[in-house]
């Protein structure tokens, strides 16, 4: 059973200067599983005293867990510095394994090896460009394109071969380069996607989110900003100072990708400058302020989250209806099964009742005769709401009422998320939410306003965010292959 | 990282006449997962029209969803009835694959395979007698007794043979028996474990659980009696009347696993006449009325799970709180890794700060300054619970109370539980609960007392619980070479 | 591709005092591993020094070489004594591995390990009375049979109830026996499949052929005698004399499997007293003397083989034509691929003509304009030789006559060799010979006759040889029941 | 066991218009298997009718039958035109997935795959060049050096594209390339790797070995000639005319790998105009007539090879040395076991004899006493040769004489054979052959001399071959680089 939700594309990790810096990535890439399910890999780039820089590299498709399964693999990853990529899926089963990041190839200035998360926007006219020039191209990733500009710009220093290479592209990007002599994370400058720097005893980490940071016990420093390209070497080991350079000098808008609030990114980081909990929470909140439920008879409501990620979203939600001295309760009403792995199958078409519940049961006992609040981050297609609510109307509830902590969904995301098509998202395809409602059979739905929404970003102006996927709104330009590029690549 | 918990041995199923026996039978299995994630097998007898009876199996070492990855293996699964087993552990890599059930054998009566949730306190005596009598073992599993026993008697009918091989045996079995015109199920007469009967449509199905049923849509129907045999067999399903025997006359006392309802079970199950949710959540509640916990400044105690397990506990404790006055919110605390598969390796020991990390992260903002009540359900080792603690302590809260909804684990299980040895139970290593505590680093610490335990269990008879592990009250004498072979074989 | 010849059911190897047992079973399989390329495993008893005898086994599916290919498995299987088992095929996908041997229990006695190769022929009439008595089957193997005789003999003296045991089968059977302290050898009366004795250092071996004594440099020390049982025990491995008693005192005439010798053997193998080598090279001579060929025009006659089985008779055949006065010469005409494995598929009908070229290409320059002799031991369908014939007219040979160095099949084998069915027999397809021939497409094609046959086994009494596939000439009765269980279970 | 010859590093293939393109090129491959054993891979161009042409791909290490054992691959293998490519080793176990051809790309032509057999001398310099003006290298492949000329060719036609990247390396090279409309084959100037065309109803082939044609019953049309680039496209296929062009006009003297007729190619091959059979024969008769043995006593001599490689030049010696009337006797001395995969471990030092009798074991009654002449083909490291050289002894030969059908080595090979260092070549490690011969323990050792060997190549000039490894005399300059990169990348 797919979960209806966006897909991001990747969790990105960096080390710098750790003896077990293949180790370390492993367990980073492991806190940012969430962000990338379907394929993981490693680089590191080892000086065994020879006088020369080896790569090493493992790969493959899976879960972290999976694809590092055998303790030998860390024999080979030899090396002080690694980097390491999460990706949520391939393009195609057959080419699949070529698309794994972190790629690495050799160009002029030596070994290089880059892990990127986000889209770029401008990737097939700059491949067009390249391709007539006598480039060849492994892969259908947009990634590749950057690897391109860096090797070919004829400026001497590395750091300014990247940020010339960086100049010439458009979209989101939080990445960790890895070099023969250092660690360099970049990110766009809209800051779309998150990008932290963390401190680990001698070593220096660069990660998308500080849970990564968290299981190593490592320190965080700060974000890399939005535009900027920071550098990790010997001189910034000796003398603990990060080097920073400016991508571009112009100043740009931040433009953070309030999904990562919403669903994507773990509630136990601190990204964007806030914590995910703490934002989360406050849709909750908001959300109970504009969308209150009450029962009929004064009864506690039942407020229930489908588990795990609209938690704290239900926690906020009643909260604040405690607050506004509406009798309510937060329960467990939903029991999620955690067994399904990527080989979950569903042979046959013997039981087509089946569906939802692989992954949920209710807890019936608690529903009975209740008035039902159920919490959700977002919905995408609502096939599984749909299920979801069928199952809960099992229990027996007296009324359920539908509460989502973000605005419909209307449009794709050209920044590194994965949505279904526009005519298969609920929201395109029914007139209104009362016809939502309907079709999802519940006693009432609500979603949060774009306002609304925007009133929770507590610390955070209004317009420091790309709402695209809800407004339409579309931060960078997007040229006119891309979607194409995108689909079919 | 190995979870600090006790472990069952097994979850069972059986479905007669169905169309899609396997694929149903791995659906329970799946929703059985928690009962035994380190093997599993499906057993299917199938007339295919040719006169005779063909018995198909596929088993393997891992999740059901591992085992079952390659959808061919269900057209080898053929036959209107199956059974299933879920199987926590396999003694020795070697000989693993042998002792994975459900275990299936040709004897004078036809086919016969059997799947065992439970543990036998008198095979070793049965087994030394039967090998003198020239029988030959294919396992060191006290299962296989069984099938040996049914095999050896002289009466003529099946049902009586099974049913004189039960008189035969003590201790802990629920099971699902499957032979080539029959599904039996048959539970101890102390009903230690759960077992109950559920229908699909003009199938029948016997299962640990509820929940195994409810994953099929399908309709409860009772428990199997402690003590009590029932088949299914073609006959049943034109009459509708499950046929029913008793296998001892004698009326023994229940003595259900208290466990079941403080961890193992699902808590949307129903077993032993109630929903596991209710009890556990009783146990919460127990909790908070004997052992509070109050801030002194009088703001809102948290009140955080251990998660999953203990999730509905908590939500019980603070309720109770609520109830009491006393100022609390329940908060997502800790964060859980559901990533975490059996072939997670945690490699070198470049970082031993890693631990609990890879499973658990703190939500920094909710627990700072603040007075957290954490709440689990058990304590086995306190390895876990210890680096927890100091997890927690990171987040900076102003006190820790650590809070257990089940007393101190003191003695080992007879009736299917694993244990580590006497001697690594953390109630043992310590001469009281303060010092606990002191190991632990917690600012207070408490357990249920046994009374206290028993409150909680609304709607049953105090005596009517096995709780050996706590009070080292055995209800079924265990034969002296019981221990030996316990952890020997 | 399939091999069209009969395919033997097993190799056996045990040995006894090595302080490599697992090891040096391996490299002994290995070298048997033409009598069986389906299946292998290999079974160890260890005193650990705990005083308890411990049980190791690895099996698996495929090649010595590949159930072999982790070295981590011999870490696995400790112990100075050993047997293992090379099977030709198992029945059913499902429940092969089930099947694989040797097989092992624990009885009265203590562990008790079996590998046999042959068949015997009253296995079901007694399976049926122990299965009357209460004793349960895990396999379909007559093998098994043997395992529960000796359990559940009354004998007190654990030879005794081995040799009480085999009393009571008949049929083919060369056997490798491990229990805790002994390495039994034993073999059917009429000594139908090969079994030696060899001894390395200061170990004892039992084995089906002497090429897996060769391999380990291992002194050939004597063949086990139709109807002895040979004991190895430390006290053999003190006194150097090895014990050996009677499974029954009739006295039996020797009834070799004239097959051994024709093709199943390794040619470098001393089998029933002769090499294996000077017996099939023989069979080429009596071929050559009784069915030469020459070339009108007096030109060289080009004998060649189907490599690799016939290469022998082949020099055989030449080295007579040559004593003969006729002009001949010996070629590889055919390069026969080695790279097959168990895995080569097939993929669509693509390319009927493919066929046998998979595994055979000609010598073109070699043949042209020649008159060809092919030789082959055996035909079996008929299918592969035909396509072969075909595949050597393409290189525009002058004629090709076809010689086989023995007689046409005719009947199935009841021993241990397994056939097609009856009516899939080339030689009970046609009504003779010439027909043969012209569906063949050769020029002449002539068997050696049954007498022919017999006048080439210098050194044995023509009456000393199992020939009933040729001659359909039983030795040993067989049961009602045999034919239907060995093709149905 | 590693077999002690030189290591070839490919086989290509390539089919045009074929319906079952992918299927064609296994096939092709697996008759080519001898060429490469380590890994394998296909890659096919396929136009799906969406104007868009797709390359799909398989590859992996292991034998072809291993890399290709689920048909399933095949269904993703779509479109009518192929390559593939076998590879003897890829360096380094991390990366070598990466290093696994056919390599395909995107450049501005479309898509672009090659197959490469051979060895490029100047590709340090040229990769040195490319990568200063931008170029991204992913292998330390050599073959990748080709893919960036073609990409970077200013000319505007596809096929001068190719001409003209070709003209600027050096060394040896027979490739197969596919583009999205056309089949391509080239071959170096020199002609040092064979590579020839064939036919099969519709589609043609180009491929290294006319045993890749036979095994499709295709058509030999002819090779392609030293420095060639032959096309084969649509237009090809209509008019049935293969177009032709020189890569350059100066002529270059053919310099034919004479190790290809020595031991690489198969003896059922036609490479370089002349059957490998008839030359391999022809070796062994001039080795017959300068180095011939005589039994003292007048008894027939006993020539045996050394299977299987050697089969052809045993048989060539014996012929001669009958022709000269000595007496002698062709024998199979030696069996040689098959089952040995790339997956054979050799497991502890438990019994240090066992060593080639994993791969040989001899005919005992054969060769006791009798004068022996052991035909090879060559020695590399001598090690297997000693070894075999004790096995024979052990069968109590009266003499073992040594006969190696070509001179010793003692240079490296930089045109794509594998050898190992200088120091470890047994021609290297002694004085003079009377040392080499004290040392293998044989009574006797001749090889044959340089001008011996080229006696033997009939039909060809003299000054057609490659020698080097036996000379030093290299008729392609190395550049400087060039052995540092060929042991270092």
């Amino acid at each position: 059973m797919q979960v209806d939700k966006p897909h991001s594309n990747c969790g990105v990790f960096g080390i710098f200067n750790s003896q077990a810096a293949a180790v370390n990535t492993y367990y980073g890439l492991h806190a940012l599983q969430h962000r990338g399910q379907e394929a993981a890999g490693i680089v590191t780039i080892d000086n065994n005293g020879d006088g020369k820089n080896h790569v090493n590299h493992h790969k493959g498709l899976g879960l972290v867990s999976e694809v590092f399964s055998d303790s030998k693999v860390f024999e080979n990853l030899k090396g002080n510095s690694a980097i390491g990529h999460n990706r949520y899926s391939t393009t195609g089963s057959a080419g699949s394994v070529k698309n794994i990041q972190p790629f690495f190839v050799q160009y002029r200035m030596g070994n290089l090896a880059v892990s990127h998360n986000g889209n770029l926007t401008n990737s097939r006219i700059i491949r067009e460009k390249l391709v007539n020039e006598g480039a060849i191209f492994q892969t259908s990733s947009d990634t590749e394109v950057i690897l391109h500009l860096i090797a070919r710009s004829r400026l001497e220093n590395q750091i300014e071969q990247i940020a010339d290479a960086l100049k010439q592209v458009s979209g989101a990007y939080s990445l960790t380069i890895l070099t023969d002599s250092k660690l360099i994370g970049a990110r766009d400058p809209n800051g779309i996607r998150p990008l932290c720097i963390g401190k680990l005893n001698g070593s220096y980490i660069i990660t998308s989110e500080t849970c990564a940071l968290d299981i190593l016990s490592a320190e965080y420093i700060r974000d890399v900003e939005p535009g900027e390209l920071v550098v990790i070497d010997e001189e910034v080991i000796q003398t603990g100072k990060i080097k920073s350079f400016r991508i571009t000098e112009d100043y740009s808008i931040k433009k953070h990708c309030i999904f990562e609030y919403i669903y994507f990114s773990r509630p136990d980081s601190k990204i964007f400058g806030s914590n995910v909990d703490k934002m989360r929470r406050k849709l909750g909140k908001v959300l109970a302020t504009h969308h209150p439920v009450q029962d009929d008879k004064g009864e506690k409501v039942i407020v229930m989250s489908v588990p795990d990620s609209s938690n704290t979203a239900a926690i906020g939600y009643e909260n604040q209806l405690s607050k506004m001295g509406i009798p309510s309760k937060l329960e467990i009403g939903l029991i999620r099964s955690h067994y399904i792995g990527r080989t979950f199958i569903t042979p046959g078409q013997a039981n087509r009742e089946v569906g939802v519940r692989i992954k949920f049961n209710t807890v019936k006992g608690v529903l009975e005769n209740r008035t039902v609040v159920l919490i959700d981050d977002s919905i995408v297609r609502g096939t599984t709401s749909k299920q979801l609510v069928k199952l809960i109307r099992e229990a027996n509830p007296k009324e359920i009422h539908f509460r989502i902590s973000s605005p419909p969904i209307h449009h794709p995301c050209h920044y590194g998320m994965d949505f279904p098509s526009k005519s298969e998202l609920i929201a395109n395809k029914f007139e209104d939410i009362e016809k939502i409602r309907k079709y999802l059979e519940v006693d009432s739905l609500a979603y949060l306003t774009h306002e609304q929404m925007l009133e929770a970003m507590v610390d955070h102006a209004p317009d420091s965010f790309c709402t695209a996927c809800f407004s339409g709104d579309y931060p960078i330009p997007i040229d006119a292959y891309f979607q194409k590029e995108q689909y079919e690549l």
